[in-house]
Formats: structure tokens, sequence, C-alpha cells
């Protein structure tokens, strides 16, 4: 697939998140019974942590449960900087990391104003933009044999206009980090030319919400570049998608213009507690993430022995080429008729000719290479 | 207090919340145990209800937690929606009320645009507000002998060029109501005056985060003012402030106009599933009212016994008048002295010479009592 050419959009209509359909609309449509339904298409992990299920059963959490959460969030935001290996100021604490974009699109990104993001990525960056009444500029990706890598000359020409830049690494849905060193010389290359234009750089938005899986982090890159504010979360290689916590981190003059937006308690005092004692302890963390690089490898093989075209991938999710369209929702169909919900994407998408499969558990994935087998390429 | 000229204004800088100093803020700036601490300044009410810990240590949710919650909070939706008597399609969930209004915002309120806000109310309006670039429309409301009631022409005449009407009903933090008919007079006269002036009718909001306390909504006007929106909250009388769950009830097609804001998964599963259990079994909130009534009612007269100002409540606060911002400052340094945290107004405020006490529990309420006979008038 060729790269298309830059594209804006500004909406009249907001782009509005598109509901992945729930368990009951898959089994009412598919017709297959509710409790077979599993779910390919969220990139989730397999399990919460054990401690989640300890610390809930033992009822003690930071405040009761009749009062508001810690207005500071002191404990999770101490055991998160210790984690992130970041100062407690320069941390800040969302609902979700999905909150976290919301907040920064309300800190930096002014109405008509304009955020690049290089495409395919994930889908909020271009809603919490046009839902700031700001411009979307789409930047395609270089094709999957440079990795999908971002263009890193377009992204930079296009920063150079723009408010914020939305990026992504490891990037959803394509599956691999940037290049080394390929954020740290875009940072350099925005800074340096809004130097020479006279003018603030663009703030650079670096979603991290896979870094575990690949054990590394680009947080360090904030002590020379202000403007940078990374994305964490404990929805992914922590399991705890369903507590919706995330963080942002950048530099304490940074978060300081992000923590006026910020309401005081948007995270349940159950969320606070648990996510602090998961953080606290990464063991659960690290077994899972152990766990699905193992499940990764040999679901990857599986599948590309049924003939599906499996991309490499370093995350906790698989992007599968199908050749068309056509054939993509063919094999969608196949899938949900047996109660698996892979992630989809529409007409006219980059990536309209594939589908994007969440690593389970091991007889979860069992279901799929079976599916895989009988639908086959 | 006469009411002051109705004032507008438009920031550089949008307002922020200003936090509620913590728990151990307060210990360590008046020298009191942190064990010591009693919140009389969030009108959360003094216990959870009790089925909230069997949920959590059943540890049965409406989605593992390592999933993301239901994207239609679908129990939820068809539980709240039975105890609110309205349709499935006339609720919006967020996490907390301060979430909904926020999504107001998004929906209703343009950058460059205005809301009026009868003062005192609420400071989380001014700020969604402000933060929303529009002009915040200050108008003051009737002094205590009206009942802190809403001053109907000036709200009415202001809301003819305005987008948006921030209501709150009982009004936090005057406690009362507004009078039987004034917020369908108001409704009424708002829509005459658009249709007169060829313009659609500015989105009121009324807030009822209070009303169970009251046992009465106007969630019924919807009907015939489909600009209305009403806020109703899990926080308050519910005593799950820490779970952060609030509503939006409107008609079908005006939360058609809030839901593309929504985001996908703001509120926690347990949150999610402890909260369709407490509005399915109202009890423990029945319960809670009515404790909360006999208390206020204890509070009140022994507070008027040691000579503080005690205004009528209907709600789970008092707002006491003690004459003159000094006054305030000094019953609120004594109280702090005791490990008692008021609800204090700023200097300029219109209640500078007040201070807002939540009902706690009979202990709690008694060393409130006791502090109160050692502080005097």
């Amino acid at each position: 697939m060729s790269p298309t050419p830059v594209t804006t959009n500004l909406p009249t209509q907001p782009a509005s998140y598109s509901w992945e359909a729930t368990d009951e609309e898959v089994a009412a449509r598919y017709g297959v019974p509710l409790e077979s339904i599993l779910r390919f298409d969220l990139n989730t992990s397999p399990t919460p942590p054990e401690i989640a299920g300890r610390i809930l059963a033992g009822g003690a959490f930071d405040a009761p449960l009749s009062e508001y959460p810690p207005s500071d969030y002191r404990r999770l935001v101490e055991t998160a900087a210790g984690v992130y290996g970041v100062g407690r100021d320069e941390l800040l604490v969302g609902a979700g990391a999905d909150e976290i974009l919301d907040l920064i699109g309300k800190a930096f990104l002014p109405a008509g104003g304009q955020a690049v993001i290089p495409v395919p990525s994930y889908a909020m960056y271009r809603v919490v933009t046009e839902q700031r009444g700001a411009r979307a500029v789409l930047v395609p990706r270089l094709g999957p044999d440079a990795g999908w890598a971002f263009d890193g000359e377009a992204v930079r020409s296009a920063a150079a206009s723009a408010d914020l830049v939305w990026l992504c690494s490891p990037n959803n849905p394509t599956a691999l980090p940037e290049p080394d060193g390929a954020i740290a010389r875009l940072l350099e290359a925005i800074a340096a030319d809004a130097t020479a234009a006279g003018r603030l750089s663009a703030t650079v938005v670096l979603d991290e919400a896979y870094a575990e899986f690949v054990d590394r982090s680009l947080v360090g890159l904030r002590l020379e570049h202000p403007n940078l504010v990374v994305v964490r979360t404990a929805s992914k290689a922590y399991g705890l998608a369903g507590l919706r916590v995330g963080f942002a981190i950048a530099r304490p003059e940074t978060i300081a213009r992000i923590a006026p937006y910020r309401p005081p308690g948007s995270v349940s005092t159950v969320s606070v507690t648990v996510v602090t004692e998961a953080l606290a302890d990464p063991a659960g963390m690290r077994a899972n993430v152990a766990r699905v690089d193992a499940e990764r490898d040999r679901l990857a093989s599986a599948l590309r022995e049924a003939g599906w075209g499996v991309g490499p991938s370093v995350t906790n999710f698989l992007l599968v080429d199908l050749g068309t369209p056509e054939r993509a929702a063919a094999v969608a169909t196949g899938m949900m008729q047996r109660g698996l919900v892979p992630r989809t994407f529409p007409a006219g998408h980059h990536l309209a000719h594939a589908l994007r499969l969440t690593i389970r558990d091991r007889a979860g994935n069992d279901r799929l290479i079976e599916a895989a087998r009988e639908i086959g390429a």
C-alpha cells in the first residue's frame, strides 16, 4: 500500500468514538451464545493480576467509599512516579489514558488549532482533536516494509504549523515501535524549526500504552524536551483496563499547564487503591507480559500456518493482512459466527484489508487458531 | 447582603477547580493527628451502603477487571432509568456528575459562548464554562430572606443571549430548593423568549445532586422541554462518592447530542456493578437519608444553641452565617485546630461571612457541637 497524501479535516460535526459492539450485540447479530463471546478487539490482557481480587476482598481503600477519592491521589502518584522513574510533580493521574488525552487537548489544543497524527494510529487522537474544534492533519505512515514508522520529514513539516503532534510507540494498530532514535530526532527537529521560526514548539504527545511489552520507555526525553508529554496506562500490561487509570508524564512546568483541567476526582477510590498496589508489586504485570509474549509467538505461527498474513509485533496484539477489504470482512464474519470478535477497519481506512487481533490466554488463542484453520486465508 | 449586579467574566486564564486541602495537608498545617481529621466540607454521606462491601468481597463484576467496562453500561443504564422513571435512551452515564457537566459543556457551550449561573452555586459550573472559553454570566440570587432563590427575571433576561443556564436545586451551598414552580416558569419564559426572537432556547441544566434528600425531582419537565438536562449522582444520598458515577437525563434527541462526547469507558467496572446494585436496592439510600435528616435537625439545633447562625436546610449540609468574613475565618480556624474541616468561601465571595458544614454521623456531629460550644459565636 503506498502512502496517500497528507489530508486535513475540519469537521462541521466532530468525530465521535465509534463504539465497539457489545457482547450482547455480537451474540444477537451472529446468533451465538453470549457466554461464547471472546473479544480479540480491545487489546486488553487475558486476566487481571491476583492482587486485585485480594484488595477488593479486603475492603480497605485509600478512603471510605462514601467519601471522594483523595484529591491529590497521593499514594498513587508517589508509587507511579517511582515506577516510571520521574518526580511526583512530573506525573498526573486520569480516568484511563483516554481522559489524559482529553486533558492534553484542553490544555494545548485551542479551537481552530491543528494537530498532526501519523496514521494509522489510535482512533481517539482524531476524536479528541476534532472535538476541540481543531483540525486533524493526517500524515500517512511509511508502509509495512518500513515497519509502519512515521514519515519523519512529513511529520516535522506538518508540526511546524501545528499545536500538537500525537505519537504512539509501539503504535496501535501496527504493533511495532518507532525505529531507535526516530522520536528523539523528531523532537530535536521540531525544536530547531520552532526556534528558527521564533515560535513555540508544538506539544508532542507520546502514547506509550504498550511500553511494558517492549520493556523500554522514552520518558527520559522529557528532560530535554519540556514540550513532550508521555502517556502511560494500567489498562494494558497491568491487566486492569476495567479500573480506568492512566497517567501523563512531563516536566513539572508542563504538568502544571495540564493540571488546571484535571477534575478533582475522576478516578474511583477502588481503582486508586488497586492500581497503587499493582504498580508497587509488578510481579503480576511481568508474569502477564511473559505469558503474552509466549502466546503471541505461538498464535502468530499458527495463524501463519493457516495462511493468514500476520505482521511482526512487539505488543499484545497482531496486525493481520488479509489482502483485500472483502477478504478481511469475510474473515471477520467467520470469526464472529464463532463468537470471536476482531477489530475491523472501515472501508477507506488504510487497514481496511486487515484485522487487529488481541493475544488472549491459551484456551482463547486455541479457539482463534481453530477458527483460522476452518475459515482459511 | 444585597444582591450585587450581574457580572460577566471572560478569562484569559480559565478558572480551575480550587482543590480542597487533603487530610494530610490539614493535619500538617494545624498540627493535628491525621486520624482525627473529619471532613465537613465535601457534602458526602457518613457511610457507604452495606451492599458495597458485599459486592466487592464477592468479586463478581459486570466484566473481568482486565477488560474494559461494557461500552454501553447496559445494566447500569437499565437500572438507573428505572429508578429515575425515564427511558433508557433518556439517560447517559458519566464518571461522577462532574464528568456529566464537562460533557454538557462540550455539547452545548461553544468557545466564545455564554452561560448563566445564579450565584452562589456549585463552583464547577463556572470552571466548566470558562474552560470552554465561554463567558460566565453571574446572576446574584435573592438573599437568605427569599430562600436564596434565583432571580427569575434576571436569569430569564440573561438567558436570552446565552447558550446555557446552570441551575442547581436544592442549591449548593445555600441548602434550599427553588420555590415550587419557579423552574417550570423559567423554562416556559426562556422558550417563549426564544420563539419570539426566532432563536433556539438556551440549554438549561438542572443539577439535582441533592434531590433524594427532598424526595422529589423535576425530571418530568424534560417531556415538555427538550432543552432541559437534569443531572443526578450516586455521590450524595447513595453514599458512593468514591465510585464516581453520575447521570444526565434528558429527551432522547438531547442525550443524542451529548453522547458523541462521552468517552467509551470513563467509569470503572467496579463502580458500574456496585452502583447498579445500590440503585436496584434503595433501602440503604433511604436509611441514610433518614439518618441524615434526623442528625441535621439535631446538629442545627445544637449549633444554634451555641450561637451560630444556622440557615434552613433540606439537604445533607448546613449554611452557617457567622456575620463577618473575619468571624467565619476565625471559626474555620478553630474547627481545623480540632481536626474538623469546614467549607470556607474566599474573600469577596457572596458567602465569605459563612461556612458550609456537611452532616456527619452522630459521633462526628457531636465533635462539631462540642467545638462550636468551645469556639462560640
